[in-house]
């Protein structure tokens, strides 16, 4: 019913400490190579959408102070937030606005400072992203806790071990070590995720997402103008979004995310994708692994894997490249960093690159159905998004 | 090229110090109302957009929450925030997902509630959505001193009086008094504004809009669906958005807001409305009055009066029913109470009613063209938010 939508400009800043910009300026490095690569100006943009959590600094309308350093003022904007889902909430609002025929050029931007706060302050206020009242404020849970029970669960139900929890970050870190832009882009061993100290038994230093300070922006735009703009648009092909329950004592099970499922399930059934086979139309996947643990139960609500034997894949290496399909060869939240609003635009960024076989070597997958997959949380599973980006134009839009 | 949408239910909470509910509670009263008025099932809705500025309460999510006490749990949802103008933007952004396609029936619910916080820091807070670093942390403005510098600078270069002021408030008051919805349903006298102490000169306690609690909401339809649920959808026939720079010294000048001018006159062109004389094709409009300053500067942003005369539309009672055009009929911000997200929403409440001929006696306005405006500012002008409602179909979606 709506137009078709494609990403026709990317832009990435450098994941990190970031002490040495403030935000206007950390996100301006995104959205400045996003312009450049779509090859429009200022002027060209309808809308800009910003994805922004925040809570971190004293700035009370970042996206207003980030439009002003680009040069943005005056255009139509707002905020978009889902936590660490944000990223990709925000590229549904603008995707929805240009298939509407509201805007035609969108710029999409997501951006965090995460490290503006002292330690303890970012660890309460991810914290508070769960649910408040009972789990923080009554039983003192933070997001190493949350997915330590997750952990915990599947270990005691499945069988998997911590070797094969960090056997996820081994690989995240292995692909981030080809990625300039994330911010740890070095290799780990086994020995060293098993020996690091734990945060939350059985997830240790090593298994955790790292506090990323970080940018990510993509322009969107209508068919007819991106035809005009690029010869190889990726699409998106469809968005599946569902959310879940604040309170983990009212979930069904804790060794996976129901929001997840359903929303791979309304993607999947949009682009036409069997879910009882996703892998035979998928070249790869950016999933959202804040802990090592979030990537196993990804394979398994993504149909990567039955349930249950999402841990096999990562033993078995089948998420390397070569393997029944590669995921987070960005190096994930992990390895790359989780600047939370820019996260879910840094996997439609990354996916963008790695269709258009343009990633740097030892990272880039091999291209054959010319389709990707982002999966994207927020908090424990209270917000789910799965992204389809194609390089075939969509049957319809 | 998008899909027309209509507004098919609608819902308002009693806005005040509403120390007896807690946030999904209050979300609630305007949800379930809304619901029962569209007269549709949960399982109906396809998109839950919540508008929550928050930062007064310790809840994380309180999105998440709402959804789950409100039984929404699972649907799709995100966070939409441009500081006051967030329930227009939560329309906007509900509005595309339906015009596009990707939502049949979109619930939106803004709420806040603001009196969690002690009274300090509420106004710090709101004091951190001007430009933060310059203007709040150096020079210690605060949105009282904010808008005290617009009233001075319009009432040297105009020559309006602090007695001009008080009549907004005055008339506001006197509408308000006719919605048992609002904070202040009671009239005030002209004498009791000009006698009541000064917030910041020329600014008195009157002249500013109160720290409200509140929730509204309204259902959005397709116009397949619309036209199926009921015999008077109100169709969302114009958005206009723009932004404005975040500091005040970079303004061109301080007697009106250059983003309402902006989104105003694209509004306006997209409905085929003469911007030379909009008051021909409105029966009444719904303005910002955080301050009274701000519903003269409205005046003339919109239209309704020549740059430098608004304050004679008031000085004159032409914004009173029966006059050129009828303003703020709900009591507006001043009178009703501004609880930030939900008071775009609760403008798009009232004006569905008015034009449906089914609002309080006393406060009912003339319907002869069948439609209405609203005006939503964020910030001193960062955000601004035009919608116009029509009780005809738009000729285009």
């Amino acid at each position: 019913m709506g137009r078709r939508v494609a990403i026709v400009g990317t832009g990435h800043s450098k994941f990190g400490v970031r002490n040495d910009v403030n935000i206007p300026e950390l996100a301006y490095e995104a959205i400045r190579q996003a312009l450049d690569e779509a090859g429009i100006e200022k002027k060209d943009i309808d809308l800009v959408v910003t994805g922004y959590v925040g809570g971190w600094s004293s700035e009370g309308l970042a996206p207003v102070v980030v439009m002003e350093y680009a040069g943005l003022t005056g255009k139509p904007a707002y905020r978009i937030e889902a936590a660490c889902a944000t990223g990709s909430a925000a590229i549904k609002t603008a995707h929805d606005a240009v298939a509407a025929g509201e805007a035609d050029i969108a710029l999409v931007v997501g951006v965090e400072k995460m490290n503006e706060s002292p330690t303890p302050t970012v660890v309460e206020f991810i914290g508070r992203a769960g649910n408040y009242f009972w789990e923080f404020e009554n039983f003192g849970l933070t997001f190493p806790g949350y997915y330590a029970l997750y952990a915990t669960a599947y270990m005691q139900k499945y069988g998997a071990t911590e070797e094969d929890l960090c056997k996820v970050a081994v690989k995240n870190h292995y692909y981030a070590s080809f990625n300039p832009k994330a911010q740890f882009p070095r290799q780990i061993t086994l020995e060293q995720c098993l020996k690091s100290r734990y945060i939350a038994w059985p997830l240790k230093l090593f298994d955790c997402s790292p506090i990323t300070d970080g940018a990510a922006a993509v322009v969107l735009a209508s068919e007819e103008i991106a035809e005009k703009l690029t010869d190889s648009p990726v699409w998106i092909e469809a968005i599946g979004v569902s959310s879940g329950t604040s309170n983990l004592s009212r979930r069904p099970y804790f060794t996976n995310l129901p929001a997840a499922k359903i929303a791979a399930q309304a993607a999947y059934k949009k682009a036409g994708i069997d879910p009882e086979n996703p892998v035979k139309y998928l070249d790869l996947a950016e999933v959202h692994d804040c802990f090592t643990i979030a990537e196993i139960m990804a394979y398994e609500d993504l149909g990567f894997a039955k349930p249950g034997e999402g841990y096999k894949l990562i033993r078995e290496e089948q998420t390397y490249i070569g393997g029944v399909i590669p995921v987070n060869l960005s190096g994930g939240l992990k390895a790359k960093g989780h600047p939370l609003a820019a996260t879910g635009i840094s996997m439609a960024v990354d996916l963008t690159r790695q269709l258009q076989g343009r990633v740097e070597k030892g990272r880039q997958a091999e291209i054959k159905h010319g389709r990707a997959l982002a999966h994207n949380i927020g908090g424990t599973g209270h917000y789910a998004y799965v992204t389809i980006y194609s390089l075939s134009k969509p049957r319809s839009a």
